[in-house]
């Protein structure tokens, strides 16, 4: 039992040591790593958005994920900003792989211009991820599909809520992309998603063939004012969302993004990781 | 959904607000509470063995509990002497219900002599709980059991692994109190159990008619002088371990004593107690 468990919990979990991220080479990529071969239950990567730590330094940012065991980062710009020259890219790609942190994408990336589009691509490219979780303008989506296209970086767009006026649920998105290149999708977050009326467990069966990412959270309710709530305390019903996630084969990353005490999240971030992962043992 | 959730939230896991603690007046009490009738799945209630917080005061030590949710505790003699007068229990116990914690039980309390028994159920009387752990020498088995009918108390022997002595695995303690009067029970210390090699999973279910009590933890490994982990990160088969427990239909409490880290233990209780929540919602 303790060598199956030791096996789940370094590489089906994404925990401790190096990142068990499948390839993410193709939109319609369905690499099967070692994790997700394993067992009857189909294992999911956790990550953590880069949001969480929006008060914090790179040096704490890595100290909060290793004590979570968690490996799989989506980059925010506070910790690189998009317009960073080579040699400060390479120290902060250092630093994260040294803490054998993986940066698997990077994001939210709001783009209202089209030098924004550009910055945002050429960013990922010197990064070294294949996806850009972003915010594009409608009157950009096919400019960024040029983008796609040109330089095979997925774009992985984001619902916000009741409150975004370009993509407050996920059919926003999927219905502007849905007949654009296979490497246009979403990144469907799961907290906002419930706000906007949309129950998750659905939305990832609906657009499971352009569900590139995800931010994982839960709510107080579902409500479209709903507050942020540590994983597990709230509205989100995680065993739907989960079945629904094996359900589609999801090869990407949940990625937790805490959104509560933003001063101290330590303690938040390790209850939504630990109940998150309880859930998938359960 | 909110609903349900809701409740769930707030009565089923003993979290938030007030205790949802079966009352524990006789060992062979099966009151059924509003928690325990909801749903299909037997809820456990949660609390925490005070031993975690063996570096903090009573402040601290409330303040980690209401952060990571958690009401139910067993109190521990560094934050209530044995020999406390009146008054500080009085203190103390006021504390604790101010802040909406619900103490449980009492222990783990060692008795070497008949002292120490009459002092620990003296203490147990005064500070109004009708359960002890404890770990009485052989030779005082006896006059325990005299004590659990003389004052209706309850005793919750505490196993703990291969280094103890007396008690190093749950059938060590079961084999000397299955004749003795049904009020002597047990405490099963689970990660204690695995390193002492017994199955946790295996021994609910073969002491259940004894069983008062559980020390959740996990374990890195099933070997001897393996140590305390992350609850999830670890040896021990949580889903089996309560699919035990409902199979059972444990009345009781499920303490989380977290034995990493005691220095800085919140985010380890968190991830411990958001991982056990988790397999019970999957």
């Amino acid at each position: 039992m303790s060598t199956r468990r030791s096996f789940l919990g370094k590489t089906a979990l994404g925990i401790a040591g190096t990142a068990s991220l499948p390839l993410l080479g193709s939109a319609l990529n369905t690499t099967k790593t070692a994790s997700t071969l394993e067992g009857g239950d189909h294992p999911l990567n956790i990550g953590i958005a880069g949001y969480t730590f929006y008060k914090f330094d790179l040096e704490k940012t890595i100290s909060m994920m290793k004590r979570v065991g968690v490996t799989n980062l989506s980059l925010k710009e506070f910790h690189l900003p998009l317009n960073s020259n080579a040699e400060k890219i390479s120290e902060v790609k250092s630093k994260l792989k040294d803490a054998g942190i993986n940066i698997y994408t990077v994001g939210v990336i709001y783009m209202k211009s089209k030098e924004a589009v550009d910055q945002a691509f050429q960013y990922a490219k010197n990064v070294g991820v294949d996806m850009i979780v972003g915010v594009p303008n409608y009157e950009l989506l096919e400019y960024a599909e040029e983008k796609v296209k040109e330089q095979n970086i997925k774009l992985a767009i984001h619902n916000h809520g009741p409150e975004d006026k370009l993509y407050p649920s996920p059919k926003d998105i999927y219905d502007r992309i849905k007949n654009m290149d296979a490497r246009m999708g979403l990144c469907i977050d799961i907290g906002h998603a419930l706000r906007a009326g949309t129950l998750p467990e659905k939305a990832i069966r609906e657009y499971k063939d352009r569900l590139f990412d995800l931010h994982i959270k839960d709510v107080n309710s579902s409500a479209k004012d709903a507050k942020a709530i540590e994983i597990g305390r709230g509205a989100i019903d995680f065993a739907a969302v989960i079945e629904s996630l094996r359900k589609v084969k999801f090869q990407g990353v949940c990625s937790i993004e805490f959104e509560k005490d933003m001063s101290d999240p330590l303690a938040g971030i390790a209850e939504s990781v630990g109940f998150f992962k309880g859930v998938m043992k359960g």
